[in-house]
């Protein structure tokens, strides 16, 4: 007989486009299930079980709901939360269980990338080891794209989309003049190059990028510097994005080079400054030529209005797999995407042991990288191009982005 | 008689999302108007000219000069080049005479801001003065929205559009944890600040910043880390949006600062760095608070996956008007919008005299500006949120932009 009882659904890490399209996804899936006697949704991830902050999701109004597909960044609050080893300190662990016998929780969706995804782990095997009956599934997100065992994650591919469009425009804003131009570009993706590579998708549009710098490489600033200047004498312009998480020979991240280096300033600032500025700065120094460094910076993972349609519709179909298959007694588990084995591109859902993708990180494909370290391969394009594919419908009023407004009502845990 | 010949339009000064639609204006009404024999395309504005670089648009292909209306940036490329006073040097001037006499050119249209303006205005004052008869209009555009005399300028309602949602879409993600953030934007405006102002109709979807500091005031730096404590310690979180033209008391760009303290690093190189990047530290200093600035940098004039439809229609609207302007027998006018006298929102066209929208600059008005000097007015919504109304439908293949790629051959002068 299948479970009887509230879900709590939470948000965790670092926002996406679509995370909230997931959210929907749970939310309207777990609203018509008779099994799910309540759909709570936890302020600030976890945070919000420990702090009995739990909202009545049944209280929102079901068109503001539909709206989340519209609305980038964690609606319901996200966190940076680690819960501790249980067998050092359970005492978050011991509240978690207070407050879900309080509501009588039976169903719990975790929203997130590795972390969030350890922290799932961590509560399902506690809920099991007191013997508290409650199916945990993890619903992935991240703009990275480094969760293990998923052919890709929700959120990547708006990311991916919203890197290569705006790479492809950039491109020709900054060739314009017949003067000559350098731009150095920079995207996030602290250890994985997945979001970097995805600007080399702006060439479907005849505006790629003339060299790309993955962190799954070695940076050498001089062979960089040299690979520049050559494209910028050849070409009178050279665009160049790199990750920002790039690091020498030594494993120094270049982007502490250009926090380290910085003075303060007559107000005892320090100048703060990314990798891109720093390069460009180098850049500048080798060629004379003008440079500007450009951050996609928080635009990447929040564009909502450049979202990829096929993004967010696996993003609700993730959140709506999720219900289903907790309801159908399933713990324990992550939902993931597998590429069909067919013609066209086709997503397949499947469900993965939350012990095996927990804290597992996912790199780009060396060989996807071409021989010289600065271009990508056909391989990545056929990869990508389908998780890019289609525009989201977004929701305009006056012309500027009609976001969910939830009500945020506390719940009350229903009578017995 | 109507003056029978060759047209060349050309494109100056920096990009906008739309100054490709107002070529299409230009090209698709040239191109049937039975007076205009030959349409030619300058390549990088008047330097096209000079160096006798004109492209035959007849030559290509419809459907994309029609894509025109969806590339951003300037296709036929820009330049930054200021003709010299005729009466100091006139080789420039004699140069282009030649040239529009090799062509038979007797209608010239130019595409920019207040220094293209200027050009235009030079060009056109000595033809008259050689007796040589071409009918000369100027075609707006800018982003800065700072062109004397006329209600609005192509380019800003995209460029605003930009900023506002994708200020919204920030704004949602720098509030998303409970751990509290300070977000410093950075618009472009080096003397007006109504791109600056477009961020605060991103309160239309609920998610205005919460100060705002145009260059029209003077930026005192204790005044401004005492409202951004403020704001931070009330609410939690602050989103800050400044103008990349804020300057002090004693009109020193705050941009000069960053620069002129920046001290060079281990390789040598001088770390570069905007405003907003500047402020973020001292805010950073003053509070303790986690601090980011961001940039919209070249992607506030280039995003046309964003651009307002109402700003496309009314850039290809006016260079079609430019060419019936000419074609009609006027010259030395450059095509501006005024706002109808209307219910709704209508543009109407009219014709400004060349000699007076040259080199003069529209600031933002005072007036609009909150007494305290860090809010807008609602008379600003007024008057922008018709200007950014609309979503251009955007051509996408595979996911990504499809921009217009122009053929570009040289022109051959016409046979007599």
């Amino acid at each position: 007989m299948a479970l009887k009882g509230a879900c709590i659904f939470g948000q965790s890490g670092g926002p996406t486009s679509v995370i909230n399209a997931s959210a929907y996804g749970v939310f309207s899936e777990a609203l018509k299930n008779s099994n799910i006697t309540q759909v709570l949704g936890a302020a600030h991830g976890i945070k919000g079980v420990l702090n009995d902050q739990l909202f009545d999701m049944s209280k929102e109004d079901p068109r503001e709901l539909e709206l989340l597909k519209n609305t980038p960044s964690s609606a319901l609050g996200s966190c940076r939360y680690k819960l501790k080893d249980p067998s050092v300190d359970d005492t978050d662990y011991k509240r978690i269980l207070e407050i879900f016998k309080k509501y009588n929780v039976r169903y719990f969706f975790y929203n997130g990338g590795n972390d969030s995804m350890d922290t799932c782990n961590k509560v399902s095997k506690y809920l099991l080891s007191q013997g508290y009956e409650c199916n945990v599934i993890g619903v992935p997100k991240t703009i990275d794209n480094d969760l293990f065992g998923t052919d890709h994650c929700p959120g990547f591919g708006s990311a991916a989309k919203y890197i290569a469009t705006t790479c492809a425009e950039i491109y020709r804003d900054a060739t314009v003049y017949d003067t000559g131009a350098i731009t150095v570009i920079e995207a996030m993706g602290r250890n994985a190059g997945w979001l970097t590579a995805a600007a080399s998708l702006a060439e479907v549009s005849g505006c790629g990028p003339d060299l790309i710098y993955l962190p799954e490489l070695p940076f050498d600033l001089e062979a960089f510097l040299a690979k520049v200047k050559a494209v910028y004498e050849e070409k009178g312009n050279c665009v160049v994005v790199i990750s920002e998480g790039i690091k020498d020979k030594d494993g120094v991240f270049i982007a502490e080079y250009a926090n380290k280096d910085a003075k303060a300033d007559a107000f005892g600032h320090k100048q703060m400054g990314g990798s891109a500025a720093y390069l460009a700065n180098a850049v500048k120094e080798a060629t004379g030529a003008k440079v500007r460094a450009i951050e996609y910076s928080l635009m990447q993972r929040c564009a909502a209005h450049c979202a990829s349609k096929t993004d967010v519709d696996e993003a609700v179909l993730m959140g709506a797999e999720a219900v289903r298959a907790a309801t159908s007694g399933i713990t324990d588990k992550m939902v993931a995407i597998k590429r069909a084995d067919s013609e066209g591109y086709k997503a397949e859902i499947q469900l993965l042991d939350l012990t095996v993708v927990a804290n597992t990180e996912k790199k780009f494909p060396l060989e996807w990288i071409t021989e010289d370290g600065t271009g990508i391969k056909k391989e990545f394009f056929d990869y990508a191009l389908p998780l890019i594919a289609g525009e989201n419908p977004y929701a305009w009023e006056q012309g500027l982005p009609r976001f969910a407004n939830l009500k945020k009502v506390l719940a009350e845990p229903l009578a017995e």
